[in-house]
């Protein structure tokens, strides 16, 4: 029996820009953080950023890149965001026009590329600690929720806060606050326990964004703060146009997981 | 005997706002955060905040208000950036031109105010653990060296970090780096233990800034990231204008020190 050695960051990165792999990245190059992307125009980078900074529990930066570069040199030096994530999704004023798997001929000199920790992190974390994520059991996309919770305002960008959704066993839920609360550049500790109506979530099994999940006897769901936030808060600003990731289909860099970890 | 009921922060900032504190901010409103500020123009804003981003640990951000706008909503809503501080700083091109006790007239619509940790609150919480803070005991300001660190550049912000040094005894090392890595907003973890040459320190009795400390038989010099990195940085950029507090004279938030604490 034989073991094929893991993949690495750049490996991974590689053959998605060979267009080797054009599929979602969940446990693709393990331990290794993923990251949302998001692309906007020089223009509104600072205020952009400047929401980010404010609302820092949905919108963790984990790097920016400088006006016009695509590399994103702290968390991937030598990188190219145009090419190495395997999906694209393009929005003109706010509306999803098309998706593709490099964005070479879009990105000009005043384009500012945002990298955002998204909750896989933090979902590794959990299984490490013996916690189920259901969503990764029923082998579906986490549900997410727009809430009554605002967001601080910066500029032109506002709106609700998106969460996620996890089930969680009554024992383990002061453990998953414990564990989550170690990685704050990936959302870090839930914002929410319990009742949903509480956040203005009138049915947990109908959720705004990907799939229902079971939610078990003797289970309390628990919400985390979401990266689709700042897209969906973005589209509302209908920049002339804007670039994500496709659901899934994230960028690879080279910071472990561990690394993320404040204690 | 009786006890003063100990000053709410707004109670300082109106003392302060009418000239009645025109002094050092230490030991004022006792648990409320205090902040550095910077003020640069617009047009520097967003390669300064990136810089902040990609240098957290001497660039902690508290705060940045709206383009043209004095009120730090965040940390202080209804404070008043331009009369809120006990005296300020005036760099042109660079040079200290003036201190003054107000930038009502300076602060024009393309003004934006930031707000980063300071080393207070570590502090306090390492005196709250029975670790000496030696400047503290010997009553001067805190030593600080420029070190062979460079900080992530961001546009045409760079520059070596800045550190503050504190002696610890052998024995509380381990728990001052404990104590200080709940707090990642206000410079969190120490940057290095130990030999300063390793940093580019050669002789730790000759600060590049402040006052030298007595370093005792069985201590260790401990180093800490200094919100000072951000204004020597800037100061090298020469904006048209940049204002800041002065050494000492810092804003006081609404924030209490513990809320920063990430666990």
């Amino acid at each position: 029996m034989t073991f094929a050695a893991p993949m690495s960051s750049k490996e991974a990165r590689q053959m998605i820009r060979n267009n080797e792999w054009v599929k979602p990245t969940a446990g693709v190059a393990n331990g290794y953080t993923q990251a949302n992307l998001v692309v906007l125009p020089k223009e509104l980078a600072f205020e952009f950023l400047l929401f980010c900074q404010r609302n820092p529990k949905p919108c963790p930066v984990l790097d920016v890149t400088e006006p016009g570069s695509w590399e994103p040199s702290m968390v991937a030096p030598g990188a190219d965001l145009r090419v190495d994530l395997p999906k694209y999704r393009v929005y003109r004023n706010g509306e999803l026009t098309e998706e593709r798997t490099d964005i070479i001929d879009l990105w000009d000199k005043d384009m500012v590329g945002f990298l955002l920790g998204c909750s896989f992190t933090f979902e590794h974390a959990l299984v490490n600690n013996g916690i189920p994520v259901r969503h990764i059991q029923e082998n579906c996309n986490v549900p997410m929720y727009k809430t009554n919770i605002p967001c601080v305002k910066a500029g032109r960008f506002e709106g609700p806060m998106v969460v996620s959704m996890r089930p969680i066993p009554h024992k383990d839920v002061v453990r998953a606050v414990q564990v989550t609360s170690r990685f704050p550049s990936v959302h870090g500790a839930p914002i929410h326990i319990g009742d949903p109506k509480l956040i203005g979530i009138h049915d947990i099994y109908k959720p705004d964004f990907g799939d229902p999940v079971t939610i078990r006897e003797g289970e309390t769901p628990v919400f985390w703060a979401c990266g689709v936030t700042p897209q969906a808060v973005a589209m509302e600003v209908k920049p002339d146009i804007m670039i994500t990731h496709a659901p899934g289909h994230m960028f690879i860099t080279d910071l472990r997981d561990e690394q993320l970890g404040v204690l």
